[in-house]
């Protein structure tokens, strides 16, 4: 298969790369490296970009900023931060990718488990984690000749635990090699709608 | 209490005022209508509304347009119409309205059944829904001093059925004083943090 990584530079992208590799052909989009570039906040960049690349088999979307800080410091404009990046950069990659995608791909978002696992700071992420699982069962029903769309809800990583453990005491970080094996059942397999969390 | 009601002149609105009204003071707050009004979208709107009524024991909202259309028809901006209203309008309201809290307040928002009962067209119900309850559940853990927050997530109101039940066909409408039970149930109770399904 043709899948279409975006957040090929980050952590999860990398290790999403590496399982693909050996099975599918990938080309990796980055926001600021790497061949194919896009700002997944802007339509007219994603529509390059597919106008580079052409139709593909699949999309995955492990990419786009969301603000971490105490609700009671946290101003409109850094909660908007991540509905514009981490929430509307994924749907709009699905509103114009759809169009490139061929008959039975799939689209795979990434959303985490603080939707459902809240700490302090993390208010923005709940809401925009939330509500990329409910975008995906809202479109999976809307989505014609057999595409389909899922998201992975990944925990912390253990290879990013160094970075985030501290703002989440008491979680127990899950390796890499699962979340990835997540991006693998959405594209791999023939469900659609589904959060699969990794927790 | 004093109960600030946000989106007054709406349907469910009208009826929380009905079963609020003798027990507590009610300060109704229409976008268009009546003597206190704001726009939720606004910031500086919703920081004039607070000076004017000063604090209070419970904030409900009830407001906020979301688009219902096909996915397939969808734009960004249609889409971001109920991010910028339904979602932003409500956390809007509770970043500065928490600061016009007693202690041990309420904040309680609408959501809706959408957000787990897809239906085409209501795609961007479905995320924006999800968010808000993912809101509540992140807010909920970072209010001071007793204060609480929750949602109520309605299914289509029989009192409602002539607009919006064609778009959502098979669909058991609740009737509007099944749904104002959950709005007492938040400011009358003591819990935090839930979404109150009526469905």
């Amino acid at each position: 298969m043709k899948v279409l990584v975006v957040g090929a530079s980050g952590t999860i992208g990398r290790l999403v790369i590496k399982e693909f590799a050996p099975r599918h052909e990938i080309i990796e989009v980055g926001k600021n490296q790497g061949r194919h570039r896009a700002d997944i906040t802007s339509e007219e960049s994603i529509r390059q970009l597919f106008n580079q690349v052409g139709k593909v088999d699949a999309i995955i979307a492990v990419a786009g900023n969301v603000h971490w800080g105490p609700l009671k410091e946290m101003t409109a404009e850094q909660f908007e931060l991540g509905l514009r990046e981490k929430l509307m950069g994924q749907v709009n990659l699905t509103l114009i990718g759809r169009h490139f995608l061929n008959d039975g791909g799939s689209i795979t978002l990434t959303s985490g488990s603080l939707s459902h696992d809240p700490y302090v700071g993390g208010a923005s992420f709940t809401t925009v984690n939330s509500a990329i699982d409910g975008f995906v069962r809202g479109a999976a029903i809307e989505l014609e000749h057999g595409r389909r769309i899922n998201s992975v809800s990944p925990n912390v990583l253990k290879e990013s635990w160094g970075t985030y453990g501290a703002g989440v005491p008491g979680t127990d970080p899950v390796p890499g090699e699962k979340v990835v094996l997540a991006y693998r059942k959405s594209v791999e397999g023939q469900q659609t709608g589904q959060t699969y969390r990794v927790w």
